[in-house]
């Protein structure tokens, strides 16, 4: 803003200071409200305040839309993440249900005590049991038929403690805010340590983002020709993973432009949030702090999923918002589609005309 | 189309048996064309067929706008590959910018040859020598400051044969196909050899393609915070090689959709287009022929650099499209930038008003 005369300054002062009451007016109306699932407060003020700012033209704060990224994390931020995380669930259940094709595995750890139903026993086995699972639920399979699985499984498998469909625990407000975005011309990605093509089999249906704005951790793959058919297979070996400081790692390679906007939940947000808010001109960053346990859940700086301690911290001083879930959120899921009709009763015959 | 009542699939069979003509007519008028640069031809009709085939809505060839996938290499598809890599040009000049900090070259291969200006012993090292030279020239350094270096060079480097800038190389008739589809509702990305920072310092102003749809080869990143200011740090590490076999695989890491239409010249193109073109529905593959060794080059199957051997005999077999840039392109190049104009002169005094 040095460069502007001072009576440009002076104005745009003015602007600045009105904005966030007007925008706050303006947007909460009960009409064309944008954030309907967002009880008034900081977070949603803070929100409107920095999309008004970089969409008013004539603002020194005013960007162009090609530049208006905005990343998105996806496990805990749009959708929950407890008591396991989802690709999880999903990789159990895979397991088990390849398991017939795999007669090996009644004798081969973890794949037995998963198989046998101990839990604690497949759990003492750690990170490098969880490793086994999720590469044998997500290779050996054509990129095709992996995305199909995917769908069978979200279309069939429900939550423990919701009994809802997984791809159903998606947060309303967050929806919201997605939508609030994109009609402020901006591009929302995903960006998120979760398995790309797992990702993909669901964010265009349940968030609206296509393929293309999808990043997260990959596999390799392997190009080959199958009786004439070319096909991509997922190999079991990693390629990218796109957490912590591979978040910022990966926005540069997947996206090549350093996001306005950054909104995640746990430590493993950090460096996005760091990178996004720490360039030049108006920035945004946001963390979802899980405070409610009736609705959903309660955790932060000791848990083992999503942990949220460093990044707390830092949120203070950076000035990211912080979303209080209980208090800034009116509701957390989607309502679950109504059930289907029952046909409609035969209407009474009609009353002869008066 | 088996599904379509008869009707419908003739009246389909009516209107695609009439597109060829009737879209080379409605296109090629003086009014409007969007393909100004291209002889009437084979190449030009076979584009224009599918495009009008792929829009039309109604047509059972009809393909939604979301699914209007189409890429390009770059490398001698978009602009010119001779007498080396352009990138390739870009590390020899970085390398001998950089050798005053770096006095241990002058007794290291291969950087002792480069410097020396013995291209004969320098070459004579063959791939590793190319490498070691393109891993100095692209690591080391933030991913801010190689973008203000790659721009700097284009600024300043002239091609040897032409004595343009090297972001003056594009095909004219390349940048209308891009422009055409762009029109039509495609989204248009790089997939290509080349280094995904290198080409993206340029990609959005020569092509108007922007960063998030380029994918290339690329390096690993390193985050760190440097006296408190966050960056990412290009390695002498590859994390991915978008070449040959690695096309499909780039595709569906980075874009997560199979093309529609996909645009190469050489052997490296080969995997991409049998990919694009084993999808279902109407699908286009197009390959740049290098025939015009007066305006251009001409090479193809024994050519060091954008070799075309296997990738010519399969798109014969698989009908894809290929241009004779000789006979097909009416120009090569955009024409230079007109110098600036001369001052005006100062006008004649008014004549008296009669």
């Amino acid at each position: 803003m040095n460069s502007l005369p001072l009576t440009s300054r002076f104005v745009a002062f003015l602007l600045l200071a009105l904005l966030p009451v007007n925008a706050t007016l303006a947007q909460s109306g009960k009409v064309g409200d944008p954030l309907p699932s967002w009880n008034d407060g900081d977070a949603r003020t803070a929100l409107i305040t920095f999309v008004t700012q970089v969409t008013t033209s004539g603002l020194p704060t005013y960007v162009q839309p090609a530049e208006r990224i905005a990343t998105f994390d996806n496990d805990g931020t749009l959708w929950s993440e407890q008591p396991m995380y989802f690709q999880l669930a999903f990789a159990l259940d895979r397991v088990k249900a390849l398991a017939p094709e795999h007669p090996e595995w009644k004798d081969q750890e973890p794949f037995n005590h998963l198989l046998a139903g101990d839990m604690k026993a497949f759990l003492a086995g750690g990170e490098k049991s969880l490793l086994a699972v999720v590469a044998a639920a997500h290779s050996n399979i054509t990129t095709e038929e992996f995305n199909q699985v995917v769908k069978d499984w979200l279309a069939t498998a429900r939550h423990p403690k919701t009994g809802r469909p997984y791809n159903e625990m998606i947060y309303q407000p967050m929806l919201e805010v997605l939508a609030y975005l994109r009609a402020n011309g901006f591009k929302t990605f995903i960006v998120s340590g979760g398995g790309v093509e797992f990702m993909r089999a669901f964010a265009e249906r349940a968030y609206g983002i296509p393929p293309e704005q999808v990043v997260g951790s990959q596999g390799k793959l392997k190009y080959e020709v199958r009786d004439g058919v070319p096909v991509l297979v997922k190999l079991p070996e990693v390629q990218f993973i796109d957490d912590g400081p591979g978040k910022p790692a990966g926005i540069q390679t997947f996206i090549g432009r350093r996001p306005i906007a950054a909104f995640g939940n746990s430590d493993g947000d950090r460096e996005m949030l760091e990178w996004t808010t720490a360039g030049k001109g108006p920035r945004f960053g946001l963390i979802v702090h899980h405070t409610d346990a009736g609705r959903e859940w309660a955790y932060d700086r000791t848990s083992h999923i999503g942990k949220l301690d460093k990044a707390l911290d830092q949120a203070k001083e950076k000035k990211w918002t912080v979303v209080d879930m209980k208090k800034d959120w009116k509701t957390i899921y989607p309502a679950p589609p109504a059930p289907a009709a029952p046909a409609a009763p035969v209407p009474p015959a009609a009353a002869p005309a008066k």
